[in-house]
């Protein structure tokens, strides 16, 4: 998967912080090939780049800044090996995940070892404000994690239920990202919470888009076949404005009910079709735009023609991406 | 399970920090269920007990001592509901495990929660080197956690190598405990040194004499079936020392060669006969002693006659215990 490059002035600086993230997880011999097998199979490395374009808005110290986009890093790619074991995914960036390579425990462990790693190299900024709010954000992130297998076939959950799971699960860390990138490095705390607002938002069109992705995208896109959501039984915004059109409901509910009974080893692509027969996937690219529009309000109180360009330009790329 | 209340002094304080565990694990209500169900099993609360008494050697604080004893306690329980996953063990202190009344999934994110909880405690504090010391600690915890697993049914590992495996799982943690209690107020840092050592060394027993009681104890005593380590391929040290008796060497490897080809689904009493039969557990005594009077030699530079007479009294309790 494609590293988030768009910016040749954070190349180098990116490069850096890839370098630091293979340093970061030296260790047990096990333990350093399952976190190198997850590091190599790549991500769009979104966190970090949110966290040095956050670094801009203060005096810019990449050495502080490495410390909170290394952990943050670490600590998403720690709950997708924890995601993998609960979707009992086999796939993830095209590539076998850790679960399926080795087994369910040492994925387990794996993440373990990946969160401590995480906390290991942002506690060596002494900046209390930093770890409280890191912290708080890993609770909410476990909360989401545990309600997302609650809300498993629950095919009667409210979009704002949905709004709620996603809130936690994706984009408070991106948020988080983005708000301490300018706490690092001691920003003007007005920066900081319209960063926070602008990362929010970002990242729940971000989760919205991925969503759809996984309903509309192809498996080269995406690095796993689509509609692994349907089969695991994860109902996101399409499926719930699909099942709100009154033709589309009862043969999707039937389809929905099939797919379960099975435990998703099943073709979905019955399911698929009635979801974009609907307006669901309209509605849904409608509401990701407006968490687009949210997040380029936030950024209208920044200073920084430049890096504030930048980010109106990730923006835009989440709800223009294909992976 | 008995909590370790020998010191009437702390009774109170103690109170407190249950009462303190209790409110910390608020949350989502499934999350809420089990790690309440964790909690009421009960445990020995000796890792606040630590914190406690690593706090009289400073200016004691209750409140500053609390965000270390709680956090500390929801480490050590979050590392319990994983490795019940790990072990597939139904009890645990004479209860359902979480992974038996629920699923391993549930487990998983139950022990992810316990630990962002108990992080979410700690960064109330504003000492960086807290936070540093706790981190590194997770991150050999969860190293040992990963060696635990690759050692299983490992017949041919060396003392050497059990030692740095209790070391990692258990030891670090409650020296971390006696440390962190008295740098989380202030103490002089030659204490703090002591109170590690101190620590370090219980540890070591403490993990030994568990492993012992494993063997030796009854259900009622330990809360699960004796002979658990052995169905689970756990080689804890009495059945490394008695690997090295010439006479018990065949007949014991036969008896652990059968119990792994039938995943630990069988009777043990063979191996547990053979292993008592041997020289193994008088010599594992012999070791746990010999930690302990580390233990007492650590305390003989801190000042504080009445919290020393306490600690050496735990010291002694630990390897009498029997449970």
């Amino acid at each position: 998967m494609k590293r988030l490059d768009m910016f040749g002035l954070l190349k180098k600086d990116m490069d850096y912080i890839e370098q630091e993230l293979y340093r970061s997880i030296s260790g047990d011999d096990l333990l350093h090939e399952t976190s190198l097998h997850l590091l190599k199979a790549g991500g769009k490395r979104l966190r970090p780049v949110f966290v040095l374009m956050g670094g801009k808005f203060g005096e810019y110290d990449l050495q502080k800044l490495m410390r909170v986009a290394v952990p943050l890093e670490l600590i998403h790619m720690a709950s997708l090996v924890h995601d993998d074991v609960i979707d009992d995914a086999d796939t993830r960036r095209g590539q076998l995940t850790v679960k399926s390579k080795w087994d369910n425990k040492i994925a387990m462990y794996t993440g373990d070892f990946i969160y401590a790693k995480a906390l290991e190299i942002v506690t060596q900024l002494p900046n209390p404000e930093i770890h409280q709010i890191l912290s708080k954000a890993m609770v909410e992130m476990s909360i989401g994690e545990m309600e997302q297998i609650r809300d498993f076939f629950n095919t009667g959950q409210s979009v704002r239920r949905y709004m709620l799971r996603i809130r936690r699960k994706t984009a408070l860390l991106i948020a988080v990202s983005c708000q301490l990138g300018a706490v690092a490095v001691d920003a003007n705390p007005k920066y900081s919470r319209q960063l926070y607002r602008y990362g929010y938002n970002v990242g729940m069109a971000f989760q919205i888009q991925d969503d759809l992705l996984d309903l509309c995208g192809t498996e080269k896109q995406i690095g796993k076949p689509p509609g692994s959501d349907i089969r695991q039984g994860n109902i996101t915004l399409p499926v719930i404005y699909a099942l709100q059109d009154k033709e589309i409901r009862g043969p999707l509910l039937h389809e929905l009910t099939r797919i379960h009974e099975l435990n998703g080893e099943c073709d979905v692509s019955t399911a698929i079709s009635l979801i974009k027969k609907s307006a669901g996937i309209q509605r849904a690219e409608e509401l990701a735009s407006r968490y687009i529009n949210k997040a380029l309000d936030a950024l209208s109180e920044l200073p920084d023609y430049k890096t504030k360009r930048n980010l109106k330009d990730i923006a835009h790329f989440v709800t223009r991406r294909s992976y």
